[in-house]
């Protein structure tokens, strides 16, 4: 799709410049610099820079051009993507700043630029970015300092200085990449093109990108799901917070979605989210070179005891599991190792431990079916011999087809070792956790490239009702809805209580015989919220005269305790016991559009926080997840011996809230609290229902 | 107190070999090295080892020795350090391996080591140790491979590979130790010895430790306590988790406790817990050069909006706040950097800022009465004076009273700013998050050193009659005791149910009058643990009519349900309504005795783990924060308008269960489940116990 960016054979810099320490002679520098294909640059008052024959305007260029780079003052730019698409260029990076994120004017200038791109049929990236590098073309069409190495990781990166740091962090490190993209505003490509771009791409085996928010939240969710099914993916989302978030509006005008927002559209979609920079780089040098575990089980191989605790701490921490080794390692090994070596895991060849009782305890491990990777400790104690260590991990890794990762922990004395592991792109932690971590990553990926995903299944469902409802409350600007608008849920087929509205004792004995007995009764009025604070709540009415008493004593007491409430009517309805009180919950998130929330119910779980989220449309397995991801599950699942309630019930009401809230996206919010499930096989009941609808804009 | 250690005049090693490699060599050339005072090699078959006169033993050495390193197989250790008593030796370092680390055989060594040593009144470190370093002394009495640079940091680990692992990152970065102290199995001197003398010791700021175990608990927050109102104590504790105090103990053989004990006892005694070793390096790289912020308002400067935003979310993460400027800093700010800068906090001079527009920003930060602290990032942009912007920072920091942490994050082109950093002794993170995360640690520490701590308070018990009640119990056998024992609690005035058990009909209704109606009702019987599920309790009975038919029904029912049950009795007692129930329990941990459990009562709760534990006595501060820390508290204090509880009750209520099972440490277990509090002044009630004595040994 970007083949003529990434792969141009020619390149024309718009603002070329032969001084030095500008931005359009940085980006010539690096295309002269590395680039084997036509270059070209463009400068009304130069006819040749750095050797090269100079041309006033884009228009005067007699061949073809692939890619522009445009370095000009942001006023000029819309005008020059024209004459860009006049004279049949293909696609442009914008390096220029000085738009969206500069106000109202520079906002204006963007929109022109894309509008002036699309009529071209001309992709364009940036506004206010660093521009591109692709190590495969030998492409830098950007202004970093130097040319990225060769290697695996595709990169893209909505912040230019993210940039800089992790090139001259990979410099300094050997970490390669393939492809290396400076997003900037993202006004025309973004990161919903490039994943698929380097999901295509042959050259990138490991996708990375640092973001602050995306462009098209259902579509990412849509891309990034089919990319993690075929290559690992690792970012970090910053602006997690509402502090951040502030940050955020005030550097590139990116309305920051929701943190559990991310997390979920993340889960969902298989990207593995990093929770820093530090995260990122480490995770995806790890999947930069090492295979992905089979399982969960680790070995830890040490030197040092009181590393292998501190590493067993941490594959705790992580959900990996120490291996149990076969009968026949602890055998290799106990003929092996020193006396007082530790033979299980973490296996502790001890501070005199040699480079070769490395190789063979590696050799042993590695065979062990039980075991799925390992992490190799180094600590430089008076006999270790780092840097041969290092070179015996480099061997070994060249035949092992499960992961290993190191960490060699100290400084002066490693730093050779480091070097050979660097040499051979082995990843090197400097503390134990963070390889643990890393190998966690690996280990989630090999997760989630064998789930398989499934689509929502189509729901039944009387849209024409919802739609006259909410018409109906639309125009007569009744935004939020209640009880009153259950029907919303009928026509969805989610279970709802039998309920009427009365006016009177007589209406309200007739409606409860319609119901059935036993009924609950309660007030209605706009002036009571908690009805139950004023006497206004009636449980356990078994026959018209218990229906008759409370009519007239929940009258007494209602005014009693309010006597200027306006009762508009009361409402009774059937009495739903033996079931658990859950919440399920809508809320239309920025960036991602519906967010569906799953908890139990009640003022503990309220305060506990034990809710769980996803981004709407759920398929089965989605509505599942969310429903055993809370704390308290084991309550619905049954816990000491209760039976358990019917959860079927509860995903089919999530799935069908999901197809909701998507076919009617004027809804703003959506709560059913409580929904009562009831023991297995016996259904759900939505006890209420509170909607609002979007303001007519 | 172990001045003959640290500042010994004279040294002798017995064991110091001419032969490379050999550890009685190394610790030999580590002396010769560096230590101005006498040096006595001690070995039976050299007369000079190194140009020093060598003595065959001890006992012919003619001159006084303060300090004897050993480094002899561990066979011979117990009857050296005999001679060393002898010879009028004050203290000794036994590096050698092989005691209770090896088994039961190297126990009984230990053991016979630490008795003789005792006898003639020598401190003794290790055994199984890498030896100690003091910079002030220059003594460098261990075998690692080069000596510490001079600073202010006392460490301690009773892991030798951490040590050598430390000692080595900190030659590389450049960070200087006071003391360094390898524990070694701890078996004389251990981290309650050290925190004391390295208090004392004037060269020290900071105390740092590794530690897998604490030899004494109780004395352990004792020592820390005080401690750390002097000087910051930062931590890392491994074998955190099962998977990792599995390898604690086949490691060192130290019992690990448990984790949550861990945690209150750091908290408690005021030490900040590391959760990794990288941790503890940063904290105390902070530590060691800056000061500690008055408060949590923090200043962000940042050539780079993307850092920016991490640094915030992370400053949120952690609990710093972001610093609202005063007007004339916003002013100042305003009138000196670049138009598109942001002014507010982050604060982001762009990607082309220099070295001034730093220095200019930074005074004007530090001027800020709102900005306790400053954090400095930069990414390596094309116009970024790195090593300037470094050179800015070292000066600013030389007048600062505010802390200044920098993150420079890159590789090859920010390592000359961070060597000129490292210089200067300032703390440089590769990475944001680990710069906020070090800033949050100084600002806890400021949190710790302001507090004081109140002994707790005197509590008037009836012993006897608790001595009494547990002395029987254990002669009858009987470890488990129940309701029947709620007189326990009483002997500490803690309010219990009145309740009673009887025989018959006649006996529960003269009981029941004693109690006062409204009463409950409930089985007793060995057979039977749910009591509610054989319809064996009766709530709510007003009057002896009600407690005749509840009698005769209960009886009928269990019967039905449980024919063959024992029955015992019947349980009277008073109806206690309108409260919260809580849980009030305590464990003896192996390491500090009785924790004493806070938490919510019910079955959410129970799964949410929403609950608190301390270390037992507890002061009064210390019970309200156990109160207070739940996540459930709300409900408690009074959520929504609702009245709150009476936490006044439930604070009294765990002082005494603090005291009670710190003067009867038989007890092992005890759960007050329900207690049962009641609105504000109203007290709270103990309505169940469950106590388990220790089996006698």
């Amino acid at each position: 799709m970007l083949e003529k960016m990434f792969n141009a054979g020619s390149v024309a810099v718009i603002g070329a410049s032969r001084t030095e320490g500008k931005v359009g002679n940085s980006v010539l520098k690096n295309l002269v610099n590395d680039f084997d294909g036509d270059i070209v640059p463009i400068n009304p008052n130069s006819e040749e820079i750095m050797g090269l024959k100079s041309y006033p305007d884009i228009l005067d260029v007699p061949d073809n051009i692939d890619l522009a780079v445009i370095v000009i003052p942001a006023r000029f730019v819309p005008e020059t993507i024209d004459k860009c698409g006049r004279a049949g260029v293909k696609s442009v990076i914008v390096i220029s700043a000085g738009f969206k994120e500069a106000g109202v004017e520079g906002a204006k200038l963007e929109r022109e630029s894309v509008e002036t791109a699309r009529k071209y049929g001309i992709r364009m990236l940036g506004p206010n970015c660093l521009g591109l590098i692709d190590t495969t073309s030998n492409l830098n069409a950007s202004f970093a300092s130097f040319m990225a190495h060769k290697g695996n990781i595709g990169l893209m990166s909505q912040s230019g200085a993210i940039c800089t740091s992790t090139l001259d962090w990979a410099d300094k490190n050997r970490v390669g990449f393939s492809k290396f993209i400076s997003l900037g505003n993202k006004a025309d490509l973004s990161e919903n093109d490039f994943l698929q771009e380097l999901c295509n791409d042959d050259s990138t085996a490991v996708i990375a990108a640092y973001l602050e928010g995306v462009k098209n939240g259902p579509e990412f969710i849509d891309i990034a799901r089919r990319v993690t099914s075929i290559k690992p993916v690792v970012m970090v989302k910053s602006g997690r917070t509402s502090a951040g978030s502030r940050a955020v509006s005030s550097h590139t005008g990116t309305l920051a979605g929701s943190d559990e927002a991310y997390n979920a559209a993340f889960r969902q979609s298989g990207i593995i989210r990093a929770d820093s920079l530090q995260e990122m780089l480490d995770y995806i040098r790890a999947f930069s070179s090492q295979p992905v575990p089979e399982g969960k089980n680790m070995a830890i191989l040490t030197n040092a005891g009181g590393f292998g605790i501190l590493t067993a701490d941490a594959c705790y921490n992580e959900g990996l599991s120490l291996a149990s080794f076969d009968e026949s390692t602890i055998q290799a090994l106990r003929e092996n190792l020193p006396p007082n070596s530790n033979l299980y895991n973490p296996v502790d060849l001890l501070g005199d431990a040699g480079s070769d009782l490395y190789a063979f305890a590696i050799d042993v491990l590695l065979e062990d079916p039980h075991v799925d990777g390992i992490i190799v400790l180094t600590s430089p104690q008076a006999m270790t011999e780092v840097d041969k260590v290092a070179g015996i991990v480099a061997d070994k890794v060249q035949t092992s087809t499960k992961p290993i990762l190191c960490s060699f922990v100290g400084g002066t004395q490693v730093s050779e070792g480091e070097r050979i592991l660097n040499d051979y792109s082995i990843p090197n932690y400097p503390f134990p956790e963070r390889a643990v971590a890393s190998m966690r990553a690996l280990s989630t990926y090999n997760y989630i490239r064998k789930q398989s995903y499934t689509k929502p299944p189509e729901i039944t469902a009387d849209k024409e009702t919802v739609k006259s409802i909410i018409d109906e409350a639309s125009q007569s600007k009744r935004l939020t809805l209640g009880l009153e608008s259950l029907d919303i849920l009928r026509a969805y087929e989610i279970p709802t209580v039998k309920t009427k509205i009365v006016k009177n004792l007589k209406e309200a004995i007739k409606a409860c015989k319609q119901i059935g007995y036993p009924v609950v009764m309660k007030i209605v009025s706009p002036d009571i919220s908690h009805k139950t604070d004023v006497g206004g709540v009636r449980l356990n009415l078994n026959n018209a005269d218990d229906v008759e008493r409370a009519y007239h004593t929940m009258m007494a007491d209602v005014y009693r305790y309010m006597p200027d409430a306006d009762i508009t009517g009361v409402q009774v309805q059937e009495m739903v016991s033996g079931g658990k009180e859950v919440i399920i919950g809508m809320n239309q998130d920025v960036q991602f559009g519906p967010l569906l929330m799953f908890g139990m119910g009640g003022i503990y779980v309220e305060l506990l926080k034990d809710v769980s989220f996803n981004v709407a449309p759920i398929n089965r397995d989605e509505a599942k997840h969310m429903i055993s991801s809370i704390k308290t599950y084991p309550i619905l699942a049954g816990i000491r011996g209760e039976k358990p309630y019917d959860i079927n019930s509860v995903a089919d009401t999530l799935i069908k809230i999901s197809q909701l809230v998507n076919d009617f996206p004027q809804i703003l919010e959506l709560d059913i609290n409580p929904l009562v499930v009831l023991p297995d096989n016996q259904g759900c009941v939505a006890m209420d229902l509170r909607l609002t609808l979007r303001e007519e804009e």
